[in-house]
């Protein structure tokens, strides 16, 4: 197993747990809900990646693991589910390891496919964010990335970090530690320290 | 023409009645608005599907008939407005035949692009109930799947029934039907019944 | 330079503005917020179509002058700031901008892949408005074209035109101007007069 593969399948798993538990009382609040949010979540950002740079067949599609990853993820938060939600850190540390493994994971799949820079690092930001951006969207609130603390650009710094690294000639796989473990500190900071960027619309 | 032709039709005029009659006094309540809800129902799910597993050209693009479908949908939902919404079940069937009859055409279009059967079964789940979550993700509801009465897992538990029948070498049309209807009753009953899953999101 | 690729490097630049200045004080208002919106807003209709065309690769994607179009918009969004807000309309008029190039463009990459006319005219309303859309999606808002005054029914209106034009074998760049021209009027009077069709959801 390659460590791309590893990262996205552990990705795929962390993620499910995260939609799975971000299911609301308001909701259909059953398996099948809980399911579909973990579902959509964990594959959403790879998915439209995959779309978007016309690759084929998908992950999900072609490798039925991604499958069994998110249904393993869903059934750990059904189970664990008072000891996970009691602490409301693990929900932002499980999402923050998915978003570190997925950015990196995206970057590498659109390099691999020939594009620039500039748009490796878009893709890696996108597989990172845009599952939790469609479980979002779907459950009415307000999408992750507009939310105050430093989210979707934690993905873009790590995105960058790893593609300056990968033109320095870095060792693949110290590469992808550094870049993700970058990643997951930026996030985890941002939470603890409410870390934000300068407001764009000043007050008038 | 083929049974699935025909229930790909058939289902892209009622999930046009359906998506048209959604249309709510707070929004762009014109013909173009009805219009643009009934053929996003109609067509979405299967633009998801074919997007996903990279099929070429798109149903709809292809094949001309599927926006006539969809106009001739909008103007019945026009000019029996009032027959219609009085009847606050009518919209309710309309939908159930939507949904039996797509959730067929996207398993046997799965299957005919030689996925696996669990892939399968969620590309028949996609098909029949994306359209919809689309829709509702437009007008501000809550998406379809979220609500309480049974409504996508009956598709996959349609989808399970016609895989099952289908390995079991059972004839294709028979096949058809009875799943179909399967799914119709469930969905039927579920709304009469008020039946739902039990939460997952246990009361702490 | 041919004047499809100057029209959507422009619309581009005008869609990212309207959408960078879209962004709300509840929402992540920080430069990457509004970048994101920008980016959605500009990118996101013309991505649509290519993914609904099968049209690969995406044209932001192969042609890094669109991100930097998007990028600059985004900062002219940030500096001029205080004069573009103040003045209500220079959003909306950024905005029909947009929509009558993007409009044109979509038709015309449509006929270029050879599908019907009718389609052709989606493709172009879709490559108007469904940036601005998937941006409201995104920002909980009321999809601009649910809202009351004509919007994308001035797309379809100047697809349907730019089609007779072009099937009557009017010179491509007088049919362009013409066409663009014609939505941007339609667009701009229905604001001005807030114009909008009769309703389908009658009183009961």
């Amino acid at each position: 197993m390659t460590l791309q593969y590893t990262s996205e399948l552990l990705g795929t798993f962390f993620f499910a747990i995260s939609g799975a538990l971000a299911i609301r009382d308001h909701q259909q609040n059953d398996l099948f809900g809980a399911g579909f949010t973990g579902f959509v979540t964990a594959i959403g950002g790879g998915t439209l990646r995959d779309i978007m740079l016309g690759s084929y067949p998908l992950v999900w599609i072609e490798d039925i693991y991604f499958l069994y990853a998110v249904i393993a993820g869903v059934i750990v938060a059904y189970f664990f589910f008072e000891y996970l939600i009691q602490l409301r850190r693990t929900f932002l540390i499980f999402d923050a390891i998915g978003l570190s493994l997925f950015t990196i994971v995206g970057v590498e799949k659109a390099l691999s496919l020939g594009v620039r820079v500039e748009i490796a690092a878009i893709m890696g930001m996108f597989t990172a964010v845009m599952g939790g951006v469609i479980r979002d969207v779907l459950t009415n609130e307000t999408p992750v990335i507009f939310r105050k603390e430093i989210y979707a650009t934690a993905c873009l710094a790590g995105a960058s970090l790893y593609l300056t690294l990968y033109y320095l000639d870095v060792d693949r796989n110290t590469n992808v530690i550094i870049s993700s473990v970058f990643i997951l500190v930026i996030r985890l900071l941002a939470v603890k320290y409410k870390l934000s960027l300068p407001a764009f619309r000043r007050k008038l």
